[in-house]
């Protein structure tokens, strides 16, 4: 008799963001009038810019005719993303990763679940408390439930700003500009995680994806931007959140040639052999029409359209900060990050201040429990919605602390 | 020090093609004016069609527009195009799969290497010998070189048609109509397999990209006309080769709601549960436009210009099967496929006839042995060149015979 991956019997299931659903389903059956705002999801909402529009055009056309239809890519991405990734994302910033070092993919979700199939099973892994569900699930997945999965605590008292740990880590996932929470890591702070996996011989699996909501130029987009890190860490980037691609699925990876390990026999293997090996395997590469959209946000109307479109989510971060502030709640983030992370007032739990906010303004939000034990207590508003919706939005919570 | 999958350690570099591009370069650069033929890559070469086309560039447009805009959608896909490949891949051939149990993807190289992630690494796993490499190179980065992997020799004795096993399989891959060599199974001889999965509750990772070339109605397009197959059964279907949509990246696989099995502690769980997690955790769905892409393969423009399309290959694979008869060679396949496998003559092996019908006839195929050490002795034409260059090849191949 065949049998089933045992470790996917232990997961608990994720009942997020179907309870959130249901719980929203139920408030709009019984206040049929209800104007319901919804500062929850992590999804973009503006559309496609024309420049990436134009190039989606071009190459549909290219694809129906005889003499430039392209079948399959190579697995890796096609060499004019892969340069232009090269150039303006690293380049551009003094980065030396050269476009061989890039692997076009269709996610960072399917790239930061993946990246355990080159891994081993005896790795002790890391984890931040509160996180992005898939780091955890898809090592669950994989490793199943195991002492071998050592939890981050990211708290008030910290910042949620993990310290690196005292104990052994072999893999560690780190994601900043963080999601749930919006908090940052310095270069210093980011330096001590470079610093602590060289001296550990650990790996760091970067999330970069939301590192063009940064401001600050002094914080880094870039875990390379940190001397050594291309020995110690692998980095995900992702066009969902910079460029709106969340439904034309376009991210990448960049896996240093430098970085490299030593196996039981003695002998250094690559890990971008690795990761090629497995690329090349088990994916066919992403569609030649949406790499020449993603190479279309490398031109120099395709920058500042993206640049506008953040820009505007951005300003409906600093209308939540602000509001947030002035009706006095403590919170995090939303300075670099399309994220605010919140503490629930009154001593209220994640649910609870997500039925109030539900019940009493009509705006829904993400419990921070839904992240990890450690996010009870805290709330996740986005700034994805639009400006007049968030400012509506941003106004019912002043009324509603000021009537509490 | 974090460790790696040994496993990946352990896997024969596959130099395949890129020593066919090799020796093809060298031949190129010693032979400046060869008019190189190329029958070797199983890549379509018609562009889209119009109804893709139209599908796309209207589907691009609403992603530009604020109202129409669709950000992440569905991980197992949009409704209209699992309700539609329900209706026609199914429903119209008399089969019972529920849109439900349909997951899009982006290309059935993923699924198929995905897969074994719901498996457990102590089942028996057979695989056919030739074989597309993908089954045995995700299976050996799961669980290893071991001897829980049985190889089903297919030879010219049994017709390229593996027997059902005699000794213990768990997991059993199958590929029909089949991927090297280009052989069909009758109903009877894939009932013979459904019946002995069900005895021996195994599961058939069934792989079925290529059933839009079958020609002769009572040959079973889908496992899921068996009998039982819901019970025992995973199928893999593509766009690739039935709409050209290898740049486009496009597929889905069948998970049955009635596909359980038997836990450690004696409870039943649903594969498609499993599959499911999988999907959602792992992957972000396929995007948008190439799902409208896909919809629009089965509206009757499409569905009419997707049948001109594979018309147009099977006329070359017609071609392909009267030369080769002509010129006295024993070969397979082409007839419900667009794959020609073809013996070697005057006992050469795979490289050796490489080497000759580069030279002499400046044609480029692909070894059998490139496909399993069953493979030795074979070689693999395909029909995805257009009808003039398969008549010139097919013309030069005559005068070589005659020559010999």
């Amino acid at each position: 008799m065949f049998q089933v991956n045992q470790h996917y019997l232990e997961l608990d299931e994720s009942y997020l963001f179907s309870t959130i659903a249901r719980k929203v389903e139920q408030f709009s059956t019984s206040h049929p009038g209800a104007d319901i705002i919804r500062l929850g999801i992590g999804d973009v909402t503006l559309p496609l810019s024309p420049a990436v529009i134009s190039a989606l055009h071009r190459s549909v056309d290219e694809m129906g005719e005889k003499e430039h239809f392209r079948g399959y890519g190579p697995e890796q991405g096609y060499a004019f993303l892969r340069e232009a990734i090269a150039e303006t994302d690293f380049k551009n910033r003094g980065i030396d990763i050269s476009p061989s070092e890039i692997f076009v993919s269709d996610g960072s979700k399917s790239d930061t679940g993946n990246i355990g199939d080159i891994l081993g099973e005896r790795n002790v892994v890391a984890i931040t408390d509160p996180v992005y569900p898939v780091y955890l699930d898809t090592t669950l997945m994989r490793i199943g439930k195991t002492d071998k999965i050592r939890l981050l605590r990211c708290s008030e008292e910290n910042g949620f700003l993990p310290e690196v740990p005292a104990v052994r880590a072999d893999v560690v996932y780190l994601c900043y500009p963080n999601n749930p929470t919006g908090t940052v890591m310095s270069r210093e702070q980011l330096k001590r995680w470079v610093d602590w996996a060289l001296e550990n011989e650990s790996l760091i699996l970067f999330d970069a994806a939301y590192e063009a909501f940064i401001r600050d130029e002094s914080i880094p987009h870039s875990i390379y931007e940190i001397e050594g890190a291309k020995r110690c860490a692998i980095e995900f980037r992702s066009f969902s959140k910079s460029a709106g691609f969340t439904g034309l699925r376009c991210s990448y990876t960049v896996v240093p040639h430098e970085l490299k390990v030593v196996t039981a026999d003695g002998s250094k293997v690559s890990l971008h052999y690795l990761w090629n090996r497995r690329q090349s395997t088990k994916f066919n590469g992403t569609p030649y029409i949406i790499q020449r959209a993603a190479e279309a946000v490398y031109t120099a109307q395709g920058q500042q359209e993206m640049q506008q479109m953040i820009d505007s989510y951005m300003q409906n971060a600093a209308l939540i900060r602000q509001g947030l502030s002035e009706s006095g709640y403590t919170f995090f983030g939303g300075e670099h990050s399309p994220y605010i992370w919140l503490k629930c007032p009154d001593g209220l739990d994640s649910w609870q201040f997500f039925d109030r906010l539900l019940e009493r303004c009509h705006i829904v939000g993400t419990p921070g429990i839904g992240f990890g034990a450690a996010g009870e207590g805290y709330f996740r508003l986005t700034a994805f919605n639009s400006a007049e919706r968030t400012a509506e939005a941003i106004g019912r919570i002043a009324q509603l602390s000021s009537t509490r």
